[in-house]
């Protein structure tokens, strides 16, 4: 019988915990979920018998150890700071380890210890990153085995809402960690576009955006994201000449997140501290110049000139000329706007969430240049059974099922960027109906 | 008889160690000069018998100790960021210790065992900070005493060219510390004005300028500088509904600068990677993004339509257009940016430099509301007697002579803005030529 650790019962686990459980009974495996709540890792397992539900305090080690030494494989959907730590225990009890996170620095200094004890920690096998590594690695191998060239490769990605769900003027709703949200961008974004080097600011990122559009869920505007220069490695494009990682919101949205990030309003390098019964307003004012006469409104628009009617509406959904008053009173704008924004964007019960992701390559072959649009939409169910949690978890899960199967062989630090991890796990995450479309056409 | 150790032969200290010279022999003192350049050290005493000059290594313990040792005070003009260790020195040898440095927290932390000793640190008494407290201080002492209340207080410092040697389209050269000036005001920069919080973003400060003008040194344009707010404890005024500290330029230097800035070439916490042969003109390309057919120029003026044919002078100059070899080709954007200026703003032999510094305060008296602007320039004579270092050093001199001869009885962790400080040093500064001049007249 093998043992699978699950530490983490949110949200994202979700649909990794039901994929798991569903084979569990046939595949002789037991499945531990551990929560800092038992109550939450209880109701995620559903009285199934071969899984379990206990309450961990994570920074107990001895609570940690007792855990993993009697699993065979650890999943780690904890916040990605806690990886290190949960990392070092397995290697030192020998466990595998598995989790949808960024592959780290802390984590690389193991590797020739996990290699050592023939183990696999595989990281990055979630969304983002994950399904797009893979899916893109699958068309590139393949233009690569034509000995096609890539001159282009552009991907972005973005977990916003379903269309039936955009109700309020900014058609978003935090689908994911707030506070990622309002972050999302800061420190410097780079990429390479024919063969030269740039980069974005990030006040200046969210001007900086090209249309992307998808058949089934329509415009959307993306931006580059963070480091896109160290996938050239990874995807084996050292010389490629164009290469651009993005993220996606819907058409409008970064528009109106400009003029926030003009103003200041998601700064998080330093403290505000107002006095009490300041208003939306006085925050908002306080980004702006004094003047004796001018109103907020005019100053507003003198001080930011791109604003428009459509964005003067985002801001006066969100109250930001109201005379309400502001609860969060300390901490740095960033903060206080994610106060804000936590309000007004809150999910509703019936509220369905949406992920979208799309590859656009642009490939030299013997037949000239053609262009692969390859496209994912993927809508979740309602709030448990997000999109998020689906694309996020089931990668995951399939990944670990592979592996207790001995479906895969490769041991050591890895991410799913060879064939034997991404050609089973794409096939599988299409039976669940994560299915990319895929449009082949000559560049004109 | 009294030993002064002096720390650092720099540019600043010129006027320092000439002022401590000139009475050293009738006052019955030593002057020890250290360096890391003995050349430098006894380059600056010229054979003043009372003096003498060192090499000193500042990381080595033994050799600060028994430097130290042999001294009553010691005048710290190494980098801000030793001062903390020459600090602890001192307090360990019972030395006093006077500084024109910011106070920091690891000084403050060191308060109650310098009281209990008895000793007397005195830092922030340069120019800003240091002359700027002192007289901002006498005037509202003044103010105050007759009853009237201070509505406003602006103040504004700069380290610019005298106008004579304004000989290139930016009006300026590096006068101080280049990677200073690439890196002023990183950070966000907060004041208070008609009892509002007022908070600016580093990418929109140079954008929020105010014109401030001297009879004599013509205008300049003012942007907020750091943290203002905290200066209304410092100066008992914490119910000021305005105060505000700014940073002076010359007209149109800002407006060029924030292009800089708007553009990410500023931006210090992220490494750019070159490949060789790169020219300026690939350099400043790096920040825009790519079009098939348009120059470099042409998706500058569309990028930033702020852009005017004065910025683009200034631009040209720099030879930001040109195709020649970027030289630095590693480096923070900021890194690279300071290379390409250190050698455009180099000062020539005969250039001289000047500070500006002006207070303009709003005072609500018994016979009506009234305004004092109190302003002070001060040419340098040449390279080596600059401005700069006449007003950084000269109140540090004044104020150690002063305590030497008895007629400072402070001690503990000081800066200057207690009568006690500020009336004699401001007297004595007077007679160096340092002199405000004030304008008196009726709010309109």
């Amino acid at each position: 019988m093998q043992t699978i650790l699950i530490l983490g019962a949110g949200k994202s686990s979700t649909y990794l915990i039901d994929y798991l459980m569903k084979s569990a009974g046939a595949k002789n495996r037991k499945i531990i979920v551990a929560d800092i709540s038992e109550k939450t890792a209880a109701d995620k397992i559903k009285r199934n018998p071969f899984a379990s539900a206990v309450s961990i305090n994570v920074s107990d080690p001895k609570e940690r150890n007792s855990l993993i030494q009697k699993s065979d494989l650890v999943i780690s959907m904890l916040p990605a700071f806690l990886h290190p730590m949960i990392a070092e225990d397995c290697l030192a009890l020998g466990k595998h380890f598995f989790t949808a996170s960024y592959e780290s620095d802390e984590l690389r200094k193991l590797e020739p210890e996990i290699k050592a004890k023939n183990l696999l920690f595989l990281n990055e096998c979630g969304l983002d990153p994950g399904i797009d590594h893979m899916s893109a690695m699958k068309i590139l191998e393949n233009e690569k085995s034509k000995g096609n060239e890539i001159i282009s490769f552009k991907s972005f990605c973005g977990g916003v809402l379903a269309p039936e769900s955009e109700d309020n003027p900014w058609k978003y709703k935090f689908t994911w960690n707030p506070r990622n949200v309002v972050l999302a961008g800061q420190g410097v974004s780079r990429y390479i576009q024919n063969g030269q080097l740039k980069y974005i600011p990030y006040h200046k990122l969210f001007g900086r955006t090209e249309k992307v559009s998808f058949d089934e869920a329509g415009e959307f505007d993306g931006y580059p994201n963070r480091d896109s220069l160290r996938y050239r490695k990874i995807y084996g494009l050292e010389n490629i000449p164009t290469m651009l990682r993005g993220t996606l919101r819907r058409s409008g949205f970064c528009q109106a997140w400009n003029i926030l990030v003009q103003l200041g309003m998601t700064d998080d390098s330093f403290q505000m501290d107002f006095p009490e019964g300041i208003s939306y307003r006085g925050f908002l004012n306080s980004f702006l110049a004094s003047h004796p006469s001018k109103t907020v409104e005019e100053k507003l628009q003198e001080y930011l000139p791109e604003i428009d009617q459509d964005i003067i509406s985002k801001f006066e959904w969100l109250g930001l000329f109201s005379e309400k008053p502001l609860t969060q009173l300390n901490g740095s704008p960033a903060a206080i706007l994610q106060h804000i924004l936590e309000e007004k964007w809150q999910l509703s019960p019936k509220d369905k969430d949406m992920v979208v992701l799309q590859h656009q390559f642009e490939i030299k072959g013997a037949f000239g240049d053609k262009e692969i649009i390859s496209s994912l939409v993927c809508k979740g169910e309602d709030q448990e059974y997000t999109a998020m949690a689906k694309t996020v978890g089931l990668p995951l899960a399939i990944a670990v099922d592979l592996f207790l199967e001995g479906k895969i062989k490769s041991r050591g630090l890895q991410i799913p960027v060879q064939k034997e991890f991404f050609d089973p796990i794409l096939d599988a995450l299409g039976k669940e109906g994560i299915v990319f479309e895929e449009i082949e056409r000559p560049k004109i």
